[in-house]
């Protein structure tokens, strides 16, 4: 990376962080991703998971789905997408169906990553290349999950033990199934 | 498989071929999908790239997110998804997002295949684990596609030769980006 060009993608890979800020006031993991083409944010998007009740709403996919949109076509050629955690598998697949050529990402995930932490997923013989790095402004990627998750420990903490939570998680979830079996009969 | 669960696995499927031929009907690679729980299907899903120029919008996709819906819960725990053709990496992370426990599939495919054609995305160490066959009406599943890409061929024929169709694509992308432009200015 020149200079220049490590001033424009921590630049946007601040964007990402704010994005990421958006889902843990929501609740949710704080991941933020944007997309950009011509050196300008043509997508942008947050974990939602929770917020949605959708399993799929990880932040590369809303800024993948608002890509398409803005440019009203699925391929994304041309494109840089910069996310503050590596891609999970299914990100990582999105990523190659919308032919996007960069990734950018900050902090890895060990656990779920498919970059290069479970799986190299671009490394498959896949029909795509997609050439990618990660490290920028890892700290601050690494540093909001953290500070997250703590804040959470504590949170539960003053709830309860764990069993006592997964009791109460259980009977939301039972909760919200009757609900949807009482409208839908 | 018993007797009695092959007919029913079979009446899913060809519930699933039947959201494919709406694939097809719009121009668009022959997919469809079906998720069930509790013998009822609670999501359906065909493959929509096209149509609504959105790279993520394959069947599966379009199934987990209504299934997600209708149980307003992101987990869709216990639900098994019926698809005409083997997942793609992308689908195949959606479904371990969405905690589907089942899967089964048609047709393979050996060139983006995520189940076990050209990735065992199902033996990853990623915490959750998905059941899943393939064979099921394999040649109903392989048919309908084999059939959308001969008619496909026929009309490519009658439209111009390898070169003439790709600037002609290459053209109509840039206007889109032309028009999508002068909408945005």
């Amino acid at each position: 990376m020149s200079a220049e060009n490590t001033a424009e993608h921590e630049r946007f890979m601040l964007a990402a962080l704010r994005e990421a800020a958006k889902a843990a006031a929501n609740g949710d993991v704080p991941v933020g991703a944007i997309i950009v083409r011509d050196h300008k944010i043509i997508g942008r998007g947050y974990n939602m998971r929770e917020a949605r009740q959708d399993a799929l709403l990880h932040a590369e996919i809303a800024a993948i789905r608002q890509a398409c949109r803005h440019l009203k076509s699925w391929r994304l050629s041309d494109c840089t997408l910069y996310v503050t955690l590596e891609p999970c598998l299914m990100c990582a697949g999105g990523i190659i169906q919308s032919r996007i050529n960069n990734v950018i990402f900050g902090a890895l995930d060990p656990k779920a990553g498919a970059c290069c932490s479970v799986v190299r997923a671009f490394d498959l013989p896949l029909h795509h290349i997609v050439n990618w790095q990660h490290g920028l402004l890892a700290a601050d990627c690494s540093n909001i999950l953290k500070e997250f998750f703590r804040k959470r420990r504590e949170q539960k903490k003053l709830i309860g033990t764990k069993g006592q939570r997964k009791q109460a998680a259980l009977e939301a979830h039972e909760a919200r199934l009757r609900n949807n079996e009482d409208e839908s009969s």
